[in-house]
Parts: structure tokens; C-alpha cells; sequence
């Protein structure tokens, strides 16, 4: 870390932040020059408050030298890390297809999307039993009974599968489920995180929609310092100024992510556009970006043939994207 | 809400829709225009899924006409909502002047800012007990102990108090606690909001990092909709390029919340701009905005000179703008 | 176009507006409901100021129903646009391979890259004689010099040629230019649009910073209401609160874009986002996305092993680029 | 400006860079760590691109640390700017109170309303000739007339003027023009500013919808820079999430701003939110954040009752904005 001091300050003030810096059990290097003076930090900068820091009165300016993740970085764990679920691998050349429903709605629903879904390609089966809601008075999802048809589906597809957890009180429901998602809304609710991070279970976690990817890492390293590696990053969209599409997909994290850290990285164009046209181009985009797996939401409901035009996949649609994403990953192999 | 049917939808397809819409107990008034057709939907909306309306194949666009909130809504509730703890009150026309420390750090500390600030006008004492942190490796408060310190500083001082909740499971904790605070972070816990609002403490909701004042609305909806009406709205600066301030506070949420709801609504500046030295203009402009309370860090470390230039401002800095608060507040009585 | 007219307008009030609308030539049609009265806006509404119309005291709201854009608009021009420079054609399945390097120094290189990306598969030859720098300081382009020597790769390669305007009063250097490029600054420079749609030349638009995909039509439809039908679009990255890239790289705006619009979409992953090592799987992405073209930045300068980082490329790896993109449009063909 | 090297780099590489830069006249202090090398750079850094260095390969990042603007730049010219046009003063104490129509319509009107706007307290008339519209197909404004029409308005009210120019051809109809006005548009128009710099006339120059603080000021460099020091700063909100106001007023940047630089700030509360209801309160804000004057739409059209709710306010509610202003201003003083 880099702390540039302010023209003007006085050796005594210099030195008095100095101490306190090694008062952390910093060392500090101090380049004084003509215009200003800079202190390097050297030692374990992460418990260091940046913005703090940044704040004195005498400081022009601060700059991090290194990442303040260690866990999650790829310079102390160069390997990608992968994901093992029943069958499927997540990272390291493996690609996971998840697919399945916006919510588990019945029986016949889930089992008939799973069976379908694996027969395109998917890998793993996603559905949705507590349903994070902005309206108190929309539908909040099956929740038990959810998780119990979710498990029903795992037995007669023999697909793992994942589903979102809201409140670490519900975390004994999740005993046989193989990937517990952590919604966007929640990706700062650090003491959930902390709690998983007491599990060994994998994690998929989602980016916030106007968080960075820094960020994003930070909130995987506090699952990973409790004790929990097993930890899937999800690009989900952005929340920008441009309206056509609900978010904005941001697949350069994909690239930037893999830089930074060993975690595999998921891309899920379904909740990123908010419109099923936009799915497929979406997903073979990521793909050819370079991501560890896709999350897409297919449904198979031939009662409501209004829902053709949702932000889902039919089971008909899902086979082409599978088809697609294959030949794009041979091609950029 | 209206839906714009798209050109070429066959009868077929409209009437499967309308069946749709009415089996939802909704009235659909039809709309047949030579270019569009637009279907008036009359009835409780709020639980309709605008989104997935939206994306329909046959659906052009949908907009809401009456806003999805209800308890929050100043339509039904055309008086200011007065929020009373101890011998304060924010709303109304009443002001709340919340300050305290950052975080709790030791009794002599609470104690003197508590007593500081009280002096100088302030109503309400703040500060930090648990302390959501973007790494898992900073400080993230004394917990149980500060609120401990809190209460003896309430005792000493007779103002009320504030502090963030993080977790359901703490809220026994705050059973002395006047006024509970949900961060940024944690506006849309849904589950931790249904909680506090079957309490009937007044919540200081703060707005998300990247949410709108609609979405703010809703989570006051989550949180009235089990039973507590006691809402603070706090705006406390938004995420945007700009990277010479924190966060961008956005003030014209104050009369725009004011138009939409009957809650208070109270102003942040230090956390929005995360420099001491903007933290009196942006609170004058937030009591010219018309905002309902103003709260603000104020530390008083004499042992640490080091953090005078920090975002919070000493209580002698504290003393002047509540000075200038003050005489704005009459300048647009 | 759809006005919202609020709860307790007065029929007076109603008929006024209609009357003021009217006289703009349209037809209204009014929907009197029990809580709302919409209006229904019928004619050619593209000169309706939304805006004013929603801002006046008796509209909730108003919503377009039909695009603001008339000859930008897939709609009333199903068949995709291709635009031919030389043996190049960009849209309509043709696709562009824009390369060269940021800036053209001199004969030898913009030559040596000319050369290189034509044997790599590149079919138009980019370089920046004029240079939009944010700081007054800073290297502005060989200016009518680079246009020269620009003319000259031209000559060596056999490549159709782009390069950028800044100002109308330059026109006349541009007269053997291919394809003259609009930049992402000069978006929304009217009068400068107005002055190139009065030309019969190819325009390359870049999307500004922060600008949304309708507005991008709108500048398109600037240029296109003079006479000028060749309009290519450029998506290249936009503003967000992300820093580890220069720009958000918005891929689903081909999508998009290609929907609202018969006009090609063409990508520049160079400049969204500022790194090398990202560009070709942002390229490989937008190719897998569907764009019809790919603009990238390619130096060739063995006497400046310094500039191996920036965001161009080398023809080496240029050239992988070339073959990965080729790859993966048949493999979504 | 610091450049930090990469862990891993050659001894080699490192000279190579440092004669690159030395190269270009700058002094480089190179400090050795253990972890990481720092490079410091002495000298005129305004000329060095800070992203080209970068994207080096073995640079790890970069940090200015002096910044890149000078003539714009508070350092080397601490006192506050005045800007003197006829009786009005805008900067060090003085307070610029511009008002005026959106758009020029004919003699009475303009007239109407500067007489009215004079008598409440306005000190500049404000009025638009020529339009930027983001439709071709939209009303562009009376162009000459109303600049024509505006020169009458000042000779009856004695009120200097401000008027927005859109191409520098257009240059000689601004010659009894007070106040030459670059809009958000055309406020990276580089080739615009550096005429307007060739000039003496004072220059208000508009803040992008989405540009930095540090941008703005650039864009003023460019103005000084061509000798031109009569810049007057604008902020008029920036492009956000947000969709209840038009843009987000960014009330922080006249702090931000009067740290950085000498010139004045003035704030346009009308474009800002886009309602006339958000006008006042917002412009209360603004002198409360210590504005340098407000920029304002009033309009008097007693045949138009309907335009009465647009972000325009009439004389009435602009004679009691100036009421509230005025004693905020007391206020703060």
C-alpha cells in the first residue's frame, strides 16, 4: 500500500502517522521527493482502512499494491479450483449447465424441466423455492415444499442440483442440496456469508447489481476465511443508466475475474437481460468469453402458453443454446 | 397498469391474456386502436409481475399507473408520519439532529461525543456497534459490548440512540435501542426486514447503494406490511462514475420521496461523500432540500489527531454546522 | 404515444390539452377510467416533445408506444442494411474486421500494420489522424499528415480505409477516405450529424458514454433524415461505477440493436476495455453475440517493446484473434 | 505521477522504461522493494498518457499525483475567479442569479420574462436560440432570430445575456452576447473549445451527463489553455439509475470543484430534475452547498396554462425562489 502525503506537512505529522502505521505491524518505507513524499506499507496491508487512511487530513492520496483478498487470489493459489457436484465439474477447462425453472412450482413442473434439461446438456438443475421478491406482495416461492420437489427432481434426473438461500435460519432445508446460491441482494449480507462459510458446501455467489468485482472477491473471501473453498462467482448484470435490458451483462468480468482469482465464474445471461430472445446470443457470448458455466432458466409449462415470451427458455430453445455453446467452446478451445 | 399489446397479435392471443389477467381477479379494460391495442388493467396490480408481463412475445410494453406500494403511500396517507423517540421527534416538521461516533470504540469515548453533541443541538446519538465491512479482515466492532457502551452513554447523555442491526438473531440486543438502523447493504434482506417489521421500534431504513427511491419504498412496504409503520427513510449517497466523492448524494430524492410517501425522510452526508470537509455543505443543502434530520459522524479522540481528517468532523466542526443548520432551516420556514 | 392524465384533473383541464394536441395534428383518443383517464395519441408523434408532455402538471405520465425513429427503424425497413467499401461488406451476414493501430506516426507503420492484418483476415484498415484527447496536452494526431499517410496504406494494402472526424470544417480531407468515423464524444454533436448526412459516405457512429441504445438510433436517425442511409453502429463500452475496466462493454446492445434497427452493429473491444489481454475474448464475445464487425486496435512498432501492454495488439496476436472469431461465426452460423 | 512495477520484472524492463520516460523530459526516482519496484516521475506529467503507461505489461498500475489540469488548477492561482458581465458578478462572493426561458419564442414573450425575472433578483438573462435535440425531428430553435430577439430583451431590460452556441461557425452572432454557453453535449467538443478559448468572451461550460469532475475541468484546460480565462463552471446532474428525476443533481461537485479550481460554480436545478416542483428546492440546495449562482428555466406564457407543471417555473414561484435563496445565502454567510 501507498500512502502519498500532502505538500506541506510537517516531519512531526509525517512521523506521528509513521508510528501509527507501525503500530499495525506495518513496515513503512518513506521516499521523500521535492513535491511530495510517499510512505510505502509493507506486511499484511488488509486489515488496513483504506479509506480511513485516505481521509487524514495530510494524506493527498492512497493506493492498494496488492489485493486485499488472499484466498480468493490466483497469486497464492495459481491452479483453478473446481467444483465437484454428483457428475458435473465447475472451472478448470469443465463447464457447468445449469437450467431449470424461475421457481419450483409442482411436481410434474420441476421433474419434467430436469429430465428435458438433461437431455440438452444440462448438468446441474436450478430452481427457485425461497424467492428474494422486491414487492411484499408478490409470490415468495414454495419454500420448503420447493426444496423438497427440488429433491425429488435430483432423485428421478440424477442431476445436482442449486437453489437460493435467504436467511441463515433455513440452512438445515439445504442439507441435500449441492450448490446453495447466494442472490445478488445478498452478496454484502456478511453474516450470511460467514455462516456459509462454516459449511463445506459449494456456493455459487452472485455479484450485487452495482458492485465491483473487487468487491465481489471480498465477499467470496469471507465465505473462504471461515474455512469454506468451494466458492462459484456469478456474473448477473449490472445496474446501469441504459434501459432496453433489465441489467447490464458485464462479460469482461469474466477475463478480469479469472486474472484475479482461481474461482470458477458462472454467467447467467437469463436474469442479466430479463428477456429470452436475448438468452441465447447471451450465453454464447459468455461462452466464448471464456466462463465456467452458464445458469439459464427454462420452463415447461405447455398450460400457459403465454409464458413463451418471459425471460425463460423453452426446453425447445435450451436444446439449440446447448447446441450452440458446444461448437463455441470447440472453437475457442 | 397498462399493457401495450404489439401489432399482429391475433384475438386469440389477446383473449388468452385477458383470461389470464382476469383469473388473477384483475378487470381489463380493451383499448382496439389501429396501430395498438392496450389492455387497461383496473384492480389490486401490485401483485401483477410487471416483469413478466413485460416479457410476454405478445406484449410491447407495460407501465404502471398507480404506484405498487401501499402502506408507505402518501395517497392513502396524505399526513406526515411523526417519528417519537425519547424527547426528539423527526417528521412533520420536526428535525432530527442524529450524530454520534463511526464506531463505539470505549465509555469514555460514546460518553464525551454523547455529551458533545448534545451541547451543540444534536437529538439523537449514533454509532456503530456491528459493522458490516467489505473484508472480512477489518474491524467489525465491539458488538454486544458496544451497544452496551450505547446504553450507558444514553443514561449519561438522555438522548436516544441508533445503531445498525445486521442479523435477526441480535435483536434481543436492542431491546434499549430507540431507533434500529438497516445499512445500505441490507435493503432488500428481505427476511430481516419481515422481522423488524413485526417489532414496533422505529427502523431508520437506509437507501442501497444502487437502488431507487421506488425500491427503497418497497422495502418500507416489507417492513409495514407486517405491522410496523414506524419507517425513517435515510438517503445516503448513490454509486455513479464519479470517483471524487464516495458515493454521489442525491438530493433531490427528498422531494421526490416527500411527493411519493409520508415518511420522514433523513440525509447522510458523511457517509455519502466520505470526506469531513463536505460534510457540512452537503448537510446545509440537505436541510435546504427540505430533509427531515441530518445525520452525521463526529468523533472526539484527542489522542488521535491522526483522524481530523476523516469523514467525521470533531464537535467543535459539529458545533458550527449545527449553527448553520439551524438558520437555514429558518431562511425556508 | 400514451399520456397518463392524473386522478382530479378537471375535464376542462383534459380538453385543453387535447385541444393543444390536436392542433399538433394528431388524433386523440381518451379512455376514461374510474381512477385514470389515458390518452391515446395517434399520428406522427415523433415530433411530440415526452418530455414536456410528461413534465405538465396534469400527466402522471407518458409513454411512447411507437420509436421516435423513423429510417433507423427495422420496422419500416425489414431487411438488414449492408454497407460496401472496396471488396469489404459490413451487415446482412458480411463481416467487418476493422483493424490498425490508435494512432497513424508514419509511413512505415501504418503501411507494416496495413499489410500484416490484411494477411491476418482483416478487410478495412482503421488509424487515428485526428485525435480526441481529454487533455489539451496531449498528442493530438498527425492530423492532415496521418490522413496522407493513411491514403497510402491504402494504396499499399488495397484496404478500404476509417478514420475519425472531429470537425465538419475537415470534410474536404476525407474525400478518399472509406468509411468516416463519428466518436463516442461527438455522439450527440448534432450539427456535425446533420452536416454528414448531407454526404454520401459510409458513417462509422460510435455509441457515446453514456448514452442509451435509443439514443444511438436518434444520432443515427440525425444523419439518415439528411439523405445518408450508410450508418454502421458502434458499441464500445460505457460508463459504469466498474474500475477494473475503462468501460462496460455492453454486448447485449447487438441484440438489441439489431432488433430495433436494420442497420450493422459493429464492436471495439479495444477501447471498452483498455486492456490487451482482454480484447480477444471480448472479440471472440461479441462475434458469438452476433455482431457484424469487430474493430480492434493492432500496432506493429518492434522498436517500442514498451507498448506490448497497451490495449493493442501485435499482428501475432492479432491474427489468433482473426482465427477464434472465424471459428466461432460458423460455429453460430 | 507513480507507476508501480510489477512483482517479477527484469532489471532490464525497468530501464527500458525509465529511458522511455526520461525521454520525455521526466526525472524518475526509482525506489526497490521487496514486493514491488515504484517508479516516481518528476516533472510535467501533463503530457504523459496515464493509460498508455498503464497498460504496460509490466506496470501494475498507475496514480497521478499531482493534477493534470494547470491553468484550471486552484494550486497556482489560489483566489477565486470573478467573472464581471455589465452588473453582474459570478465568483468570489458574488452570485450569479440567471433565469429565462428554455427556448426563445418571440419579443413579448422574452421580454415579458426578462423584465419579470429582473425584478425578482435575476442579474443574467438566460434564453435558448439554438437547441440541441436528441430528435432530427424535433424544434431546433429560432437560431439567428432568437438571438436577434434576445439582443432586444437585453437592450429593454438591461440584463446581460447567455446563450448556448452548437458550432463554431455560428461564432460571429454571438458578438453582443454577455456569456457564451457550451452544452453537456458538446462539452468533450474539443475542436468547439479551443475557438471559444481563442475568444474573450466568458464561457459557461456545462458538465457532461456522465462525465468526471476531473473531465470537466480538463475541458476547461482546453478553453485557458487557447487564452480564454473567463470559464464559469455548471453542474446539471449527471446520468444515473435513477428514473424518478431526469438526472441526478450532483450537489458535492461545488465543493469538489471550488477545491480544485478558482472558477466559479454554478448550478442548473432545472435540467437537473426535469420537474418544475424539484426547481426550488434543489436551487435552495444548491446556495446552501455554496454555489456561485443558479441557472434557471422561468417561462410567462399566459396562453399556455398547460405548461405551467414543465421543469419551467413562472415569475411567481421564480420570485419566491429568489426570496428563499437569498436568505440561505445569509444564512451560510
Amino acid at each position: 500500500m501507498i500512502a502519498v502525503i500532502k505538500n506541506g506537512t510537517t516531519t512531526a505529522q509525517i512521523q506521528h502517522l509513521v508510528d501509527w502505521l507501525k503500530h499495525m505491524d506495518l513496515d513503512v518505507h518513506i521516499s521523500a521527493g521535492k513535491e511530495v513524499t510517499i510512505l510505502g506499507l509493507i506486511g499484511d496491508t488488509s486489515r488496513v482502512d483504506m479509506e480511513l487512511l485516505g481521509s487524514l487530513e495530510i494524506v493527498e492520496s492512497v493506493k492498494r499494491v496488492s489485493e486485499p483478498f488472499k484466498q480468493a487470489n490466483r497469486k497464492f493459489h495459481p491452479n483453478d479450483t473446481v467444483i465437484t457436484v454428483g457428475d458435473a465439474k465447475i472451472g478448470g477447462g469443465h463447464f457447468g449447465m445449469i437450467a431449470g425453472p424461475c421457481s419450483v412450482e409442482n411436481e410434474e413442473q420441476i421433474i419434467g424441466v430436469a429430465l428435458a434439461v438433461k437431455a440438452s446438456g444440462a448438468n446441474i438443475l436450478r430452481g427457485g423455492a425461497f424467492k428474494p421478491r422486491t414487492s411484499p406482495y408478490a409470490f415468495q416461492g414454495l419454500k420448503d415444499e420447493g426444496i423438497h420437489l427440488l429433491l425429488k427432481a435430483k432423485e428421478a434426473s440424477g442431476l445436482p442440483i442449486i437453489t437460493e438461500i435467504m436467511n441463515i435460519s433455513a440452512l438445515d432445508l439445504f442439507a441435500d442440496v449441492d450448490i446453495i446460491q447466494v442472490g445478488a441482494r445478498n452478496m454484502q449480507n456478511f453474516d450470511l456469508l460467514k455462516e456459509l462459510g462454516k459449511t463445506k458446501k459449494p456456493i455459487l455467489l452472485k455479484r450485487g447489481l452495482a458492485n465491483t468485482l473487487q468487491e465481489l472477491l471480498m465477499s467470496a473471501e469471507y465465505i473462504m476465511s471461515e474455512g469454506n473453498e468451494n466458492v462459484i462467482l456469478c456474473e448477473r448484470g449490472i445496474r446501469t443508466f441504459e434501459t432496453s435490458t433489465r441489467n447490464t451483462l458485464d462479460l469482461s468480468a469474466v477475463s478480469v475475474l479469472h486474472e484475479l482469482s482461481h474461482l470458477p465464474v458462472v454467467v447467467d445471461p437469463s436474469h442479466a437481460t430479463g428477456k429470452s430472445r436475448l438468452v441465447t446470443p447471451m450465453a454464447c457470448a459468455a461462452a466464448a468469453a471464456g466462463a465456467d458455466g452458464i445458469m439459464v432458466e427454462v420452463h415447461n409449462n405447455p398450460a400457459c402458453a403465454l409464458c413463451d415470451g418471459a425471460q425463460s427458455l423453452t426446453p425447445a430453445q435450451y436444446d439449440v443454446l446447448c447446441d450452440k455453446v458446444r461448437k463455441i467452446r470447440e472453437a475457442i478451445r
